[in-house]
This record gives structure tokens, C-alpha cells and sequence, in this order.
């Protein structure tokens, strides 16, 4: 099949942290107006509606959002959609409305998400955040989300013969990167807020599932984001500096139990990954920076390694050695990361192509990646049932 | 966009009804394999799986279904989606599918989904469903489905000047005709059951939310249903009577007092399905016989006139002169509908393409409709916040 090129008119994002008194609409709203405003485009140009939430059925009463949430921005009449994948819901919504313009489904389409989890308290938080596992043996043997990634530090720890302590370490180190580019972003969660850490302060803070400690974990939020979605040939006409999708991939993997140890080589990562690059005719030596889905330090690691950016074994020291600082080889979560800016579940995947968008666009003044060219961006859903990469770059695929 | 033509392979459906020693993902397998058997292809031909599923993460403590489900039934790599539209879940998920294949991007496909809304009992239950209408404003007014519809048969009454106990007789005659439907046909809920009702059982039956009751209501239920898709050319080689999709729709609104006395017009619903018949090159008079999502008695009327079928105002009219029974000219529900069949939310759509493609193949042996060519259905989510319908036919598109 041939595909056309697609390209980002225009992004929106909320500030991202405590909205009490913001509907799930009303958030997705305020980014859905910041990415129409920049898109110099009227409604009527928009054909349909990609939306990702995950659980605003437990957190807000409120599901069938799809609807709902067209007729908030003005687009009642238009197919709506909404996708549930855990902390991927927005990135498979995205991969959804890139191949609908792709095709030549649509022209013109806007995906986005929101999420309050924040809002709904740490008792229906922790609680909505256990549906992402498997609901039969996962949740029935107590499994939380700290759960699975004290988990995969220990199997990573064991592995990869990193004695448990160093490990520990070199994970701090992501949380101190991580939350030190998230303090100067003004749309974080933490912003101007633990922008300074030392080792000794991960190490020794609240531990919540050993060896996880609290700044080893993201913070659960209530936020949204919005990408407008066209044809490259339309955009180029519209604004100034599109920004292209040049490929995307997306896997799936059961419970745990049934990954088992594999779930540090993360499969389904390596599957959707290459699907990217081979979509984009790229290599991960191809890649400027990247947004990792951050939900612990170790995951980050971990997803380092299976995108195919260090061998595997040897994530944890890229973070140690600076390679995934701002001025390093390859930028890790330039924005903070959902360790540092904040994680409102379904609104993260749209909100990573967001950050890239800028970047690429160089109108991110916090933290620019020098001279960046093509970012991407990684997304998982629950103990990785759902991946999603999408590799976003200034010039069309060639 | 030239689009492909694509068919129906295999469809399979779960017995509807009480499934209390299956998961969501084992229930989907139930009714994938028997869509699987008959497709005469193999597991890997199969790309990616669109699933729908309302309320998994209230009724069964399980979110993040896609890749759990494609795992169950052997097809953990690919991309697997999860739709959530309430009880136009599966035929979202559907129609995504189907413009997959049409487009060129996948050859070959599964959509179906799977609820248990009966194991989860009345009190969850009903507090699940509530999640489909508004969060902020209808919830808070204690608005639940029951009432919705109540207040829309009011609606109907006086805007069509039908006293309503006028009314409330031939809404009890959809009540009537498709639990006749649905007690014989094997896989309904109510099989050998509430086959012979008079109008007096209607109108007696226990008041639900005057003037519904409880036999104007259909029951939650436990369930799941799936449809393979693949391009006509292919279906052609692979089986001897493949189905093809003609045409379909979408359309969204907003909460219910947006919409107003319009509800019983459903704006929507017009647009959704003038989309299809655009699509399918046909217009109502061209439908041999409709699957119609008859969530209440009321809903099935209305549904009626808003696909074209009868003017406004003449749909009860038209169940009361037997137009829509098997042997009249359009016959609606031959399967016994929701209200005969059962409602297992997320997998009604994909279960109303089961009946078309079984009826449409001439396989359907307790309502056969006689010399039928073109089959519809249509699938209501919420309130009208989300309304989807999809003609099949035993032709290709001309």
C-alpha cells in the first residue's frame, strides 16, 4: 500500500499536575484549543476524533468519552473514538489517526487524551492503576505497578550480574536527570521543584516496593494533550514548520507470567521498535533524542536497551556515564520524563509527541536538543502488554 | 481514497447469558475460534485485533485488554486495540477494522469484544452502565439508563401526540416480537423463555422507571462475539459465501440535555446512517432486514425512524402492524435483539454482524428471512453519544 505523508499541524498540552476542577472534557479541551490555534485551520476541516483515556470510568464515573468530548471542542457531529491501553492509550490512538490520514481515510484529524488521577486520590488511584495488569492471576496475587518494576530491578540486577546497590545507583541517576529537566519545564507536574537532587536523596526517600524508593516512581496526574494531524502536502501550506511522521510500530504481550524473565528484554518493545525504524528506513543510530516511557528509573533503562540504543546489560550504565543527559549522545526525556513532569496516564502518549514536536520545531526553550532532527518517542502500556514507538523528523521520509 | 472491498471470513458468538467461570479474554476466545474455524486461515494471517469492551476494568477488575486477549487466543505480537464506546464498543472497533483492509493497511483482521455484565451483578452493574451517560451533569442528577429512555417514550408521546398508554401498547409489542425472536434462537439468554408474552405480561411486568418495564428492558449479560475480516478477493478464494461490507457509519453527540427533545429524532443516528447507505450506494428501501440496538423497547422504535425506515412518529405504528416482523416487509431483530438475546455491552455490535452474515449466507435456521441480500445493523453508544451502523450484502459494492 502506498501511504501518504503525514505531518503534526499543531500540538497543546495542559499544565500537568492537580486539576480538581476540570472534567476530563474540559481538560482535553484547553490542550485541544492551544494545538487548534497554531493549526490555522478551521473545525469544520477536522473528520474525526481520536481520544485516549484509561480509566475515567473508575476515577470520574465517566466513560463513552468519545462523544462527550467532540461535543465539548465543537465537533459533536464527527466519529469519536476513544481507546483504552493503559498508559499507551493515547499512543495507539495516535497510530490509529496517523494511518486514517496515511490511507487517505481522512485529511484532517486530532487525537489527543486526558486523564485525572491525581483528582481521584491514591486509594482509586493505586486501585484504577491494577486494571492495567492481568485481571485473572496478576491483581488475584496482589501485583501493583511498583510491583512489577521491583520486579524487573532485581531480574535486571541478576541478569545482568550488577551487584543490587550499584544498580540502585545508576537508577537514581535517571531519577536526578529526569526530574532536573522537569523542574525548568513550566508545564510540569514539578516544576521548580526537586530540580537538584543528589544520589543520597533517591536512595534514602519513602521506599515504596524495595528496591523502588518514592523518586524512583512517577507521579500519578491529572492533565490532557492534543495533536492536530494533516497530509505533509497540506501542511506545508498551512504552517511554516511541519513536523513528519515517519513511522511508528506497536506490540502486544500477555500477563507477566507469561513474559517471565523475558519482560527485562522487553519483547514486544523490540517488535514495535523495529517496526518504527523499518517504517521510517532508519536505525536507532538515526535517532537525535528520545521520550521514554519513565513510569520507574528502571524502566527507563530498560527501554534504552530494547529500542535497540545500548545492548542490553548496559542501559543503566549509558545513565551513569551522561550518554542520556541533554548533552550527551542521546537525550533521554528532555522535558522531564513522567518522573519529572508528571504521568496523567492516557494523556501521556500525545503529550510525549508534544515535547518532540517543539524540539523539532526548536520552540523549546527549556531544555533544546542542539541541532535535533529526528526524535522519537516510546510508549507502554500496563507490564508491557501494549508498546508503542513513533519516530517524528523535520524533513519528509525519503 | 479508492477503497477496497472487503468481507466478512468467519464470525463466531458465545452462548449469551451467565458466564461466570470465564475471564473476558477466555469468553473472547470462545467466540473467536469459532470465527476462526471457518475463515480456513491460519493464525498468522491474521495482523491485528480490534477489540471492544465497555467496562472490563468495573465488572471484572480488568483494563488493558487488547494484549491480553490477543495472547489468549495465539496472537500476542500484533497490535492489538481496545475500543470503549458502551455499547457501541464493538461495532467502533468494527468499523476501524473494516477501513483497515479497505485501505490497504492490513490484509486480514479480527474485531469482536466480550463483557460480563450479568456476573457482575445488578448493583455493579447498573453503576457501570451509569458511567456511559454525562460524568459531570447527568450522573450528579441520577440519571441512569432506565430513565434515559423512560424520559424519551415521554418524549415520544407528546411530541407525536400518542397518549401513552396507546403508546405503551405497541411498545409492548417490540417486547413481544423479540423475546418470540430470541427464544429460538440457542444462543440468546432467554432461550425456550418468554417466547409467548402478551401485551398484558408487558405492561404488568415489574415498573422499572415508569413507563418502562421490566419487560421493555432488555437484560446485561454475559458474552462475547467476533468477525474476521479480509479483502473480497481474498474471501472469494478462502470460503464459498463470503459477506460483504457496503457501507458504514458514525456520527457523536453530547450529553442529553444538549441534545434536548432531539433525542427522539436522534441527530446522530441520521447522519451515521446516511453515511453508510452514501458509502453503500443505497438508500432504506434497499434493506431487507435490521439488526437494531434495542436497549429498551422505545429505543427500537426510535432507531426505526431515524435510519429512514418510517417517517417520525410512525415507527410504533409500524411494530403494531407487523411490518417489522419476520414476515413482514422489514423485518427488524430476527435474532430476538437485545431484548431477546441478551446485552453483553462490548460484544452486541460485533454480535449483530454474526446474525446479518448468518442470515445473509442463508446458515440462520430458526428466523430465516426469506430471499434476504442486504442486512444492516445499528448500535447505539450512551445516550446517543456515539451511533454506528453498517450494511452488509451478499453482492460487492456496484
Amino acid at each position: 500500500m502506498e501511504k501518504r505523508d503525514v505531518a503534526v499541524l499543531g500540538v497543546g498540552m495542559t499544565k500537568f499536575g492537580y486539576h480538581p476542577n476540570k472534567s476530563l472534557a474540559e481538560l482535553f479541551a484547553e490542550a485541544f484549543f492551544e494545538a487548534f490555534e497554531e493549526s490555522n485551520i478551521e473545525l469544520k476541516d477536522i473528520e474525526a476524533l481520536y481520544f485516549g483515556n484509561f480509566i475515567g470510568e473508575m476515577t470520574d464515573g465517566s466513560a463513552n468519552l468519545g462523544g462527550f468530548v467532540a461535543d465539548e471542542v465543537g465537533l459533536k457531529d464527527i466519529p469519536a473514538k476513544r481507546y483504552e491501553a493503559a498508559c499507551a492509550s493515547s499512543s495507539v490512538a495516535f497510530r490509529e489517526a496517523y494511518y486514517a490520514v496515511a490511507t487517505g481515510l481522512y485529511d484532517c484529524v486530532v487525537v489527543g487524551g486526558s486523564e485525572r488521577l491525581y483528582n481521584a486520590g491514591t486509594a482509586i488511584g493505586t486501585r484504577a492503576l491494577a486494571t492495567a495488569v492481568d485481571g485473572v492471576y496478576e491483581i488475584a496475587a496482589g501485583l501493583t505497578f511498583p510491583g512489577v518494576f521491583a520486579l524487573a530491578a532485581r531480574f535486571y540486577s541478576k541478569k545482568y550480574e550488577i551487584p543490587l546497590d550499584e544498580l540502585r545507583e545508576k537508577m537514581a541517576m535517571v531519577s536526578i536527570k529526569n526530574h532536573k529537566y522537569g523542574a525548568v519545564n513550566p508545564k510540569s507536574q514539578f516544576y521548580n521543584k526537586f530540580g537538584d537532587l543528589k544520589v543520597e536523596d533517591v536512595l534514602n526517600s519513602k521506599m515504596v516496593c524495595s528496591p523502588l524508593t518514592l523518586f524512583d516512581c512517577c507521579p500519578m496526574t491529572d492533565g490532557a494533550s492534543a495533536v492536530i494531524l494533516t497530509t505533509a502536502d497540506k501542511a506545508e501550506d498551512l504552517i511554516d514548520t511541519p513536523i513528519y511522521v515517519l513511522g511508528t510500530g506497536q506490540a502486544s504481550a500477555g500477563a507477566l507470567f507469561r513474559q517471565k524473565e523475558d519482560m527485562i528484554r522487553a519483547i514486544p518493545r523490540k517488535i514495535s521498535s523495529e517496526m518504527a525504524y523499518k517504517e521510517a528506513g532508519l536505525t536507532p543510530k538515526d535517532i537525535d533524542f528520545v521520550e521514554i516511557h519513565d513510569c520507574f528509573t528502571i524502566a527507563e533503562i530498560i527501554a534504552s536497551e530494547a529500542m535497540g540504543f545500548f545492548e542490553y546489560g548496559k542501559g543503566a550504565d549509558a545513565v551513569a556515564e551522561s550518554v542520556t543527559s541533554i548533552d550527551g549522545d542521546l537525550p533521554i526525556n528532555p522535558d522531564g520524563g513522567l518522573i519529572g513532569k508528571g504521568h496523567p496516564v492516557g494523556a501521556t502518549g500525545t503529550a510525549q509527541i508534544y515535547t518532540v514536536t517543539k524540539i523539532l520545531r526548536n520552540e523549546y526553550k527549556y531544555n533544546p536538543v542542539k541541532d535535533a532532527e529526528i526524535g522519537m518517542t516510546d510508549t507502554l502500556g500496563g507490564d508491557f502488554g501494549t508498546l508503542v514507538n513513533i519516530i517524528l523528523g523535520i524533513h519528509r521520509r525519503r
